[in-house]
């Protein structure tokens, strides 16, 4: 898929040709391909058929993470700087539409219909995320329900189809499909609430991305909503104050995280995550145990666990 | 068609649905869906099938205006203001991958695999289309190649795709694929040109974009660049001052109008339109004839003589 990749980028255009040598640079984890490979090979799948539509989810991933560093004005991730810092955002635009044209493309070319189905509907239902995350901007009194939701649309419906697609790239049994869309959509939400709450507890690790950007660019994530909700109405008057426009360095946010910790946000979100884990790893079960399931509900576990250490 | 558009962009969330409420306020010519309602019905198509192409066009179509405003800093658009100038940039952006999404998700839905293959591809070229237009931005040396390429990928390359995908709803025979092609390339082609030379000769006519637009915004195009290598080095180092920033209001303008009569841009640029209006038709040839063939032929001549008086 690595080869395919760089492919899928090549051009002849100058403008094209250094914005994806940009991307090569910084690579990602893949944790969706993978995923997506290893539910192909739980199901008896096609490793061709996979490969194809492990490409196609990655150009969508990145593609959509362009257009995300657009909006969000990031300057770095994945300690690079971000196309949109070094090209300006009319390029990063083009680029991602570049991407997601390409996704689909190479789908045609290799008649992958039914994935191209399940994934023109996730690329709606994430554009659809962004509209509901830009009317939420600067908004303090998101709901546990309203962030959950969000964080479907914005991460986990990408995994859940990246597991699916894995599943119809082999057996393609209705079960299977459900099967590993529910793993994905679960350990998606997991991942998502823990790279939220990375922000809070892991201020000196290294996470790629600047730490309280969140917070600053006016969103709230579940540690901070969960302890909102328990924490008494002056103290809610003082963190709403810094979120809305009084934050300044280092010492405020750690202010709010102590906030966070106080009233419980920590311990709440890893709750809620562990049992995110464990919903993922179940919905698994009906599957026959082989390496690759194995390796599945081994990331399940890897995700939730990767904070513990921090979480202390 | 009118029915299923707004049916695509229905949604709960408060935004999208002011957003598509403005969209359906100015809906355009619809020329695209309607070149493929007449392919289909030349080549016998499915009006069903054909429906859910040309919805799939005409959303892909506004999903790139979209993005094109942003790029252009577009403030009006069929004499609306542009959802760039109403929600700003990240709402337009987010709007466009919603519509380029659902496009795609209609068309899984319908099972129109094919239709999936072309019109990837040309939302595809589009988007490299794009990116060579921010290479040549404020670049007066644009040559009629480089221009011929641009449209093809910007404009062209969309009827061809329309009016393919009008015959593969159809007969899908190959030789009506690439005929119904090369007409909507052709046809397209014609389009761009007699509308870059409206810039020129309607200053005065209602065409709900401002004129002079794309000079102003540093873009050349076939009347200009046929003008400026017939042109003494002299004069072309005066248009070149006014293209390079000089340029400032009506005075200015009528100066680059007349510059580009005097060297014959409006005349070469007029009979280039006309060649490919002929072209188009002659594509359809071989096609049986019928009341939507005759239509199509129709079509190309009246894209040409829409500026005839014009250019007197």
């Amino acid at each position: 898929m690595e080869g395919d990749f760089r492919k899928a980028l090549k051009s002849d255009l100058p403008l094209l040709r250094e914005i994806s040598a940009a991307l090569a640079e910084a690579p990602g984890k893949r944790i969706r391909p993978n995923m997506l490979f290893l539910a192909s090979r739980s199901t008896g799948g096609s490793p061709e058929k996979a490969s194809v539509a492990a490409l196609a989810v990655e150009l969508i991933h990145t593609a959509t993470l362009l257009h995300d560093d657009i909006l969000d004005g990031h300057m770095t991730r994945r300690g690079k700087a971000t196309v949109y810092a070094r090209w300006g955002s009319d390029a990063a635009m083009i680029m991602g539409d570049f991407l997601y044209s390409r996704a689909f493309s190479c789908l045609g070319e290799a008649g992958l219909d039914d994935v191209i189905g399940v994934l023109a509907k996730v690329t709606n239902l994430m554009s659809i995320g962004e509209l509901i995350q830009l009317q939420h901007r600067k908004d303090i009194n998101v709901s546990e329900d309203g962030y959950m939701e969000l964080i479907y649309r914005k991460t986990a419906s990408l995994f859940a189809a990246a597991s699916e697609c894995g599943a119809l790239t082999g057996s393609r049994s209705e079960s299977h499909r459900s099967e590993f869309a529910s793993f994905g959509e679960n350990i998606g939400l997991a991942f998502q609430i823990t790279d939220d709450l990375l922000d809070f507890i892991a201020a000196d690790v290294e996470i790629g991305k600047p730490v309280a950007s969140d917070f600053t660019e006016g969103r709230v994530t579940l540690p901070f909503i969960s302890a909102f909700r328990n924490a008494p109405e002056k103290t809610r008057e003082r963190v709403s104050e810094l979120f809305h426009g009084g934050f300044d360095g280092d010492e405020h946010w750690n202010e709010v995280v102590s906030f966070v910790r106080k009233y419980g946000g920590i311990e709440y979100s890893l709750r809620k995550a562990r049992e995110l884990g464990e919903k993922a790893k179940n919905a698994l079960s009906p599957v026959s145990p082989s390496l690759e399931r194995d390796a599945l509900c081994f990331a399940a576990d890897y995700i939730v666990q990767r904070i513990s250490p921090f979480a202390a």
